[in-house]
């Protein structure tokens, strides 16, 4: 998807008082373009019950998190990219909203919030292929609201690493959801107590 | 695939003094067929180098629990299910390697262990199909060697959570191996300090 570059760059050979790593665009991209498809085989056919099962009281199902994901292409990573690369630090990036998903319809099925994860998550790549981002921009600082300074780089780093800890979450939550069924093997299952 | 059952069995009903809560069979199956697509869409593109890293020294990578579960349909699952109809309690299960993986040929590729692990699964759901378990089979007993007395059915819900659990550990031992990319948004992200 988009082009080859070498396996990492190091920022110290553009500017000497630049000493951050960078990440490799295209192994973050093969991760991302692939979270729908694992959330999809994980979901799609899931009794709905199981599927909007929430964590605890107050704490989010499986849907939930589909939700957030959602909310995150459309709000957070390619306009946050986007504004680094146009504003640098002079502009911070807009916080973002954590509840979002939750003052959505709820009558939405879990297939069609799927189907909408997975083109919202393409259009992400498709963007981000447009950027046609090198070493330089990969290095370029912005201003998180809370966190301060970060890079470029991060920023998609982040954006993987994300994926994985929701991914982590969808598959405690159903866990959990069925944690009633598995009797003493309970003491063997760490996920069931995290 | 299994023939459609009730979505719950209240044991109770068949004995005054069993009390236990039998699984429904049909969801049970359902994630089980669905688990080798959702690690495929995760791991059989990424870089090898990636999903070969442990998650710290002497810790699991996500090749090794691709081999944990594969010997798990070998010799947890099944194996066991058919102890306990044809054994009940009077045969304890042989304790389950959970190093077995750790001497296999290392250079087998992780694609072909993807693969391995869907052909073993659809076996596994086969004979599972097989065995046509109802209530009175489901709330049969056997003998775990570490954890003494469990049913049926716990063994057929500890599968699914068993799953979820590892399904759990891959993205954390692949969201750690990228942890040092995210920058100050690593607080955000409990993940990588679990």
């Amino acid at each position: 998807m988009a082009p080859r570059r070498p396996a990492r760059h190091d920022a110290g050979r553009l500017s000497e008082d630049l000493t951050v790593t960078l990440i490799d665009l295209d192994r973050t991209t093969i991760l991302l373009g692939r979270t729908p498809l694992a959330l999809d085989a994980l979901l799609r056919d899931l009794p709905d019950e199981w599927v909007r099962t929430p964590e605890g009281p107050g704490r989010w199902s499986a849907y939930d998190i589909l939700g957030h994901l959602i909310h995150g292409e459309r709000t957070d990573w390619i306009p946050r990219a986007r504004i680094i690369l146009e504003h640098g630090e002079a502009r911070a990036f807009e916080p973002f909203d954590r509840e979002a998903q939750g003052r959505w319809p709820q009558d939405v099925p879990v297939a069609a919030r799927l189907d909408e994860f997975a083109a919202v998550r393409r259009a992400s790549l498709t963007a981000l292929a447009g950027l046609r981002l090198g070493p330089a921009q990969l290095a370029r600082r912005g201003q998180h609201p809370a966190l301060g300074t970060v890079t470029l780089s991060e920023l998609l780093g982040t954006w993987v690493v994300h994926d994985l800890n929701h991914l982590a979450q969808v598959a405690r939550v159903l866990a959990k959801a069925r944690g009633d069924e598995v009797g003493p093997w309970r003491e063997y299952l760490p996920v069931l107590s995290r």
